[in-house]
């Protein structure tokens, strides 16, 4: 996709100062530029690099004086760094938007309709009775089972499984090959040492807005919903279980894990690889840091954890320097018992 | 599907006081029932919902007795949460039972061979000189390799991919986008820094009864074969590595991963996020807490570990407690060595 | 796959000892061979096993004099292993090296070209403008979105899922159901709370001799590349976040996570569960312990680190051992403290 200096500050209602003509064919970070690009500059950290760009064009603050000759063609806004963020979603768009129709072979069970303008590619596979809204692109190899929702403007990349009767709010992503609506994993055990099946008979509900990494699992609950409330991100390898709820704008990093019917309140923070054990409640605005393993409920908003069992981050980060300094610790206290004995001697 | 209180009385062997003319179309807990669902009574705990629940029918023990007045049905027998647990079963059954027979276009290689009843989902794949036992199913986007044996009532689900010479017992259910089979992670360093593959031609064994979650790895065998025993229950995006084996109905939570020629014994309980090194035997009934890492053999039986490095969950947690005392503990130390300084001066 | 003992003499160019007219169909380790099996002896600590192995024939080192009586043929050779090795691999490719050709339905975009003897399996799907090179296989239900590019003798296992404009060197083996090339995790937080999705406009650029296991996740850069360099192994379930780049030949063993623009050095061996954090660079030779926790650069090249967070390995170790003593530490300083008392009291 291309589009000269000139299209691009039509876009973003800027003012050119060089060569309006060039073609713009890729974005690029201003270090990184190669003739043909398009950078912004906001941070004055990276000043320096305006005047040695190879990029064609670099989008700046209206208040932006060069100190200096630049070869690239500006383009001033209001605001270079939402102006390129507005640019980059722009070209997305179109690329994005380039995909509708049905491509063959592809597989739509009885009762099932979509919207206008969706796109199904080959292979894909829908269920019977399901509901697709418009503008919904479902990837090849996808598959949806029987009575699965889907609202508009969403997004099923390549190879994701959505198992029957799952809710799909507006305007969701979920990347490629990730898992939706598979069974909790619940056993009750059998007086014989073996495991008998606990049907997982409830769905899995997404509201509007969420987006939903590759290769991520989200279990169904055992009767009722596992939800995923308005606005929340879940990274790539994540593990949500069974009549979890993740509150909303509520974000998970990759390869964490919420055990069964925990509740995640609104706008928390999860890094990676963090794991949550079953049963808990999480406050609105908890921040957990990156591996913690959080065993018990967090009643009170705004706190950021960390460690296994977590607990206040700075409490944990006091004992962490002392786990370091133990050998110093344990001298120390050689030291005082080597004293002692001496006293005790004299 | 639908039943009436009366045909679902009928199942359980039950006996109703109410409408028994209802129509049932989902289950719900009692605290969330809503009409058109049944729920169930087992816990006392429960009993002030009973009252005031929305559900349509609730099943009861046969000793129960109101101690205000019910809008629901009841329906008693001798043990609700059993009862509760057959007609999920039931309900289950149904829904699953009414795949069978094969959508197209699917693909089946040169001479392979399927049971009676078997459901084949359209773009799956199954290669040469397969043998799939009766009542199999096969859901859409499965691929299996050639050489490949499903037991019978066993259940691929959609986009799992079996490599191969996998052998898979009877009534095991593998959940979406598992990889079963693929090689194990096996490279022999050479003189310049590269990495040299060591060829992986074993395989998978997979005994009768066993469960597998969504996007699930399981390595085959260098030479030999990487075992699941009858029973296990494995969760979502856990690793099974080359030549390992789990022993029967031994459990493990999502996200653990189990590194290579190692041999998890019988009944064993690894929660989420545990991992354990290579080349070592776990007893019969240990249990492992989560995010543990254990890097030892385990040769008594029935222990309870947790930590990483995983040992005695009890000395685990009493090392934890001090852990966060530490801050506490230093205090003391300096303490004692001010008192030291001051009697070394008088 | 059946060949002669007179077959694999010659193909390692050894010299036989016995029946040199068996047929071999397996290979197996000496200690559980079984008719038809060839095995080897390379460790004089497995010799007990050649003198009872039920293997029909035993590669061995041409200095190698028995002491008893030895049912099995024997293949002299100047390094026994090392011909073990050969054998395995010549035995892989030659049942690799069957497929090729097209299977149907498969699909193909405009303007994508494949190289002679590829391999597309049924329900691959390959996008527009993508060019592959010779004897490339990519498996069934595989799916490459737009302008992909992928070298020779390449393999594409089935259901991996590779983005838009992303680029594989030659000899590379991407495991199944990976997915390369999804957006980054990268979203700006609003005035009111819920986040905005920053546009990932990069690619991955896997370059040759490459190996990823199977359901793995590589993103894409938000600009620029992701970059994986060649001889680089990475096992199954590890992400790997947008702009990171791995060093030549570096290992990453399974579940382990690489947190956005964080550079890992060449020659790097990373085990499993390991989380780095982001914007960190790792030297070269750098050996980080399993379940560790990295969130720092590290400058200095070949150091062995453990723990979360990361340091030492030897220090870690010590602190552990420390931290499992530490109620006899806090015994020992209760006994100081009741001697001071008993002091002051004097």
């Amino acid at each position: 996709m291309k589009f000269t200096v000139s299209e691009i500050a039509q876009m973003l209602n800027g003012t050119v100062v060089g060569n309006d003509q060039i073609t713009i064919n890729s974005a690029a970070k201003i270090e990184e530029g190669l003739p043909g690009c398009i950078s912004f500059l906001a941070n004055s950290k990276y000043e320096p690099y305006i005047y040695s760009t190879l990029s064609s064009a670099v989008i700046v603050n209206k208040d932006f004086v060069p100190k200096k000759d630049i070869s690239a063609t500006l383009i001033y806004v209001d605001n270079a760094y939402t102006a390129f963020t507005i640019l980059l979603e722009e070209y997305q768009k179109r690329i994005a938007g380039s995909k509708s129709g049905v491509e063959q072979p592809s597989f739509i069970g009885e009762n099932s309709e979509t919207g206008e303008n969706c796109y199904r590619g080959a292979f894909s596979y829908i269920g019977k009775n399901c509901v697709i809204g418009k503008n919904v692109k479902i990837y090849p190899q996808a598959w949806l089972g029987d009575g699965v929702e889907v609202g508009d403007y969403s997004v099923i990349h390549p190879g994701v499984k959505i198992y029957d009767n799952t809710i799909i709010g507006k305007n969701c992503t979920i990347f490629a090959n990730t898992v939706i609506g598979s069974d909790g994993f619940g056993f009750a055990p059998q007086p014989d040492g073996s495991y008998k099946t606990i049907p997982q008979l409830g769905n899995v509900i997404i509201e509007d807005n969420v987006s939903i990494g590759s290769n991520a699992t989200i279990d169904c609950a055992t009767m009722g919903s596992t939800i995923i409330r308005q606005g929340a991100k879940i990274d790539n390898l994540v593990q949500i279980a069974h009549n979890v709820e993740i509150g909303k704008n509520t974000v998970i990093a990759a390869q964490s894990g919420v055990s069964g019917s925990t509740t995640v309140g609104e706008q928390c923070v999860i890094a990676g690889q963090v794991g949550l054990v079953g049963h808990i409640t999480v406050a609105n605005n908890t921040k957990i840091g990156a591996q913690s393993g959080l065993g018990k409920s967090i009643k009170k908003e705004g706190l950021s954890l960390s460690g296994s069992p977590a607990r206040d981050l700075n409490e944990h980060l006091r004992s962490m320097a002392l786990v370091r300094r133990l050998p110093e610790l344990e001298e120390r206290l050689k030291d005082l018992e080597r004293k002692q004995e001496t006293s005790d001697f004299q």
